[in-house]
């Protein structure tokens, strides 16, 4: 149950990249499997996922990454890969030849990218009958099937498209995400993936990517848990004229900032079993690590969160989760709170103007802001979170059966 | 839904404590008010939340505790006095007043304890009609009418009574607890209450409750939330000829450890929504504080708790809790997994041993074990949680209403 979203309007084709969808039978009725191609000469940045445990097709994207020159991108929902042992980097590394071997490429210029459950292996048989079949279905048109194809519980497709103007000449941004469940904030979609027509050095492609992450996936909770295959790829394929350089780089970076922001928002949206969209912000923190620490600590509190879903103005429990942060020296008597344009709490006391009325009517939106000042610095933090419902538990308690 | 928990048998009076309990009306139909007398010269230790935005009577009981020997102890359910700002001060200051009144005592000598909905003031009329009538019905018989009385979302009252002998004397120790949500790590459980009628010295004393909290209530977790009211209380009323001194110190720190656990894991059996006990042991570890670290991530892991809600062996969602726990350098090619006895993982790849009918086995159980080896170190500890129901959801989106 998405809060406010819509599957995506038309994506735009991005110069220099080819795509194909269809249903290689890892699911049993949908497609599955999504093949990209890049242009020669693009450049490729990515962000993947801190989780130790992490899954083969990552640690393989890592070594590529820094290696060749990537020409595909092959990525199947329905198995992560993840959990799999040296058989499950054997079978991300044998994608990776079948694709090759179709493009006439190296091994080591595709990067693979697996969702779904953890812990099985890859169906191998089904990925040699469908890669052939994969290379002959490539269009610059298909990043809307792309975008539905790689969802696993996610109930909508989440995909933007941008153009901007750079020294006159047009450039493109598409980008597409999956994700709903199993994500936090140490780099935190699932998947998404963001091309543009720009020209960008592998070195500043890197660093718009980083800084984008930043504030999109990296500020974006459901439920604290950091998936093992988290993995975010911005692609350049140069086929605009458009060069981005330190003169230009600000209107590309704010371009970048908000397709990322956009993708990594649609995954809150889309939370699984997600009744309301949250936003937290904390202000006048000593430094940003002290306001993210309360802003997740916030996040992802059980008890804030179902009382979200319930439209509870029971604001003790965000009290609670404030002062649970762990903040060394943190003055509760300081802190001011709001729901919305409701003031609960006032320098530490209770808010003389806050009645129980004023609180039922912000809680009763879809969309809430909870304001937290600090009264202690100049730093501040925004964080993206859905609430807590009997859907998350039904979806996450029936998962495999 | 308390898992495999019967109310406690009759508790024993500890000489030198008498206790009353009566319905204050701060709730509708049931009793929610006690009032525990000791003894002069007993002696009384405590250990409190560490949330910043600390009710007003846990700041009150941590400065009375310093200054006063302490002779009373009130406590209400069905009103946290939490953010409750200046006027939830005073109104537990004059709570001590009036205990004062009626036991010809200083104000000082009284610990006020409070827990229920947090943000709302206390009912002062209905604790002044209620607290001279609780002076008239002390008995020594009422552990476990008192621990009925403090219970909240409880779903049963907690309990233990255990007799040892010191020196061929035999000390008396009886605690109560309760709890059920809003419990966490960082000083767990929200109310707990342990006396004796061995005399132990204040320092002593204190030094007695750290080292059992370590391994009892500061191992638990519900939902990772920390209550603004958390309590645990020692007291000694020095009634018996026993005196703990450093020679029979081991003796009676056990018998306080294992009071302290059961009425610890108690709490996670009662757990809110819980159909599940679960021991977390993480073992081999480089230290203490990163097998806690672990033990926790997997303990809070909301997809962790689905899973074992649904008896569902996803050992995938294991490896992703243990992945996430940011520990730096860890090598999981040395990790070793067990559900119970049936190996999930060993150094790092698909435990050749397993099948998924060995780990539905497993998970079928009422009481789970999580083993997990990260054969680095000689630390290890344990933790005990509950899982994530339906039942969690409803009692706290309901909570209020």
């Amino acid at each position: 149950m998405p809060v406010n979203l819509a599957p995506p309007d038309k994506l735009l084709p991005v110069p220099g990249i080819s795509l194909s969808c269809l249903a290689a039978g890892i699911y049993k009725n949908r497609r599955d499997l999504v093949l990209i191609e890049l242009a020669e000469n693009s450049n490729v940045a990515g962000v993947f996922t801190k989780n130790a445990f992490c899954a083969a097709p990552v640690t393989v994207c890592k070594t590529h990454l820094q290696t060749a020159a990537i020409r595909y991108l092959l990525i199947n929902a329905g198995n992560a890969n993840a959990g799999t042992g040296r058989k499950g980097m054997e079978n991300a590394l044998r994608c990776c030849e079948m694709v090759a071997e179709q493009g006439a490429c190296l091994a080591s210029q595709v990067l693979p990218f697996s969702t779904g459950v953890i812990g099985q292996q890859l169906p191998m048989d089904k990925f040699s009958a469908a890669i052939p079949k994969a290379k002959t279905l490539l269009s610059a048109d298909s990043w809307n099937d792309a975008a539905e194809t790689i969802i696993t519980t996610d109930t909508i497709a989440k995909g933007i498209s941008k153009q901007i103007d750079i020294d006159g000449q047009t450039v493109t941004i598409t980008g597409i995400s999956k994700g709903s469940g199993m994500i936090n904030p140490n780099m935190a979609t699932m998947l998404a993936y963001v091309a543009t027509d720009a020209k960008v050095e592998p070195d500043l492609l890197q660093q718009v990517l980083q800084q984008a992450v930043e504030t999109s996936f990296n500020a974006i909770t459901v439920d604290s848990d950091t998936s093992t295959n988290d993995s975010l790829i911005l692609m350049a394929t140069g086929q605009s004229a458009a060069e981005i350089t330190d003169a230009n780089i600000n209107l590309f970076q704010q371009a970048i900032n908000e397709v990322c922001l956009h993708l990594a928002q649609a995954i809150i949206r889309d939370g699984e079993g997600a009744t309301k969209f949250v936003t937290i912000k904390v202000t006048d923190a000593s430094n940003a690590d002290e306001a993210k620490l309360i802003a997740y600590s916030v996040a992802h509190s059980p008890l804030v969160k179902t009382a979200l879903f319930a439209s509870d103005p029971n604001w003790g429990r965000l009290l609670m989760a404030v002062g649970k942060a762990d903040i060394e020296n943190l003055d509760v008597s300081k802190i001011s709170l709001w729901l919305g344009e409701t003031q609960l709490l006032e320098a530490g006391e209770p808010a003389a103007s806050y009645t129980e009325e004023l609180g039922q009517m912000e809680m009763a939106k879809e969309e809430i802001t909870i304001r937290i000042s600090l009264a202690r610095g100049e730093a501040s933090t925004t964080v993206w979170t859905s609430d807590l419902s009997h859907e998350y538990i039904r979806i996450n308690a029936e998962y495999r059966s």
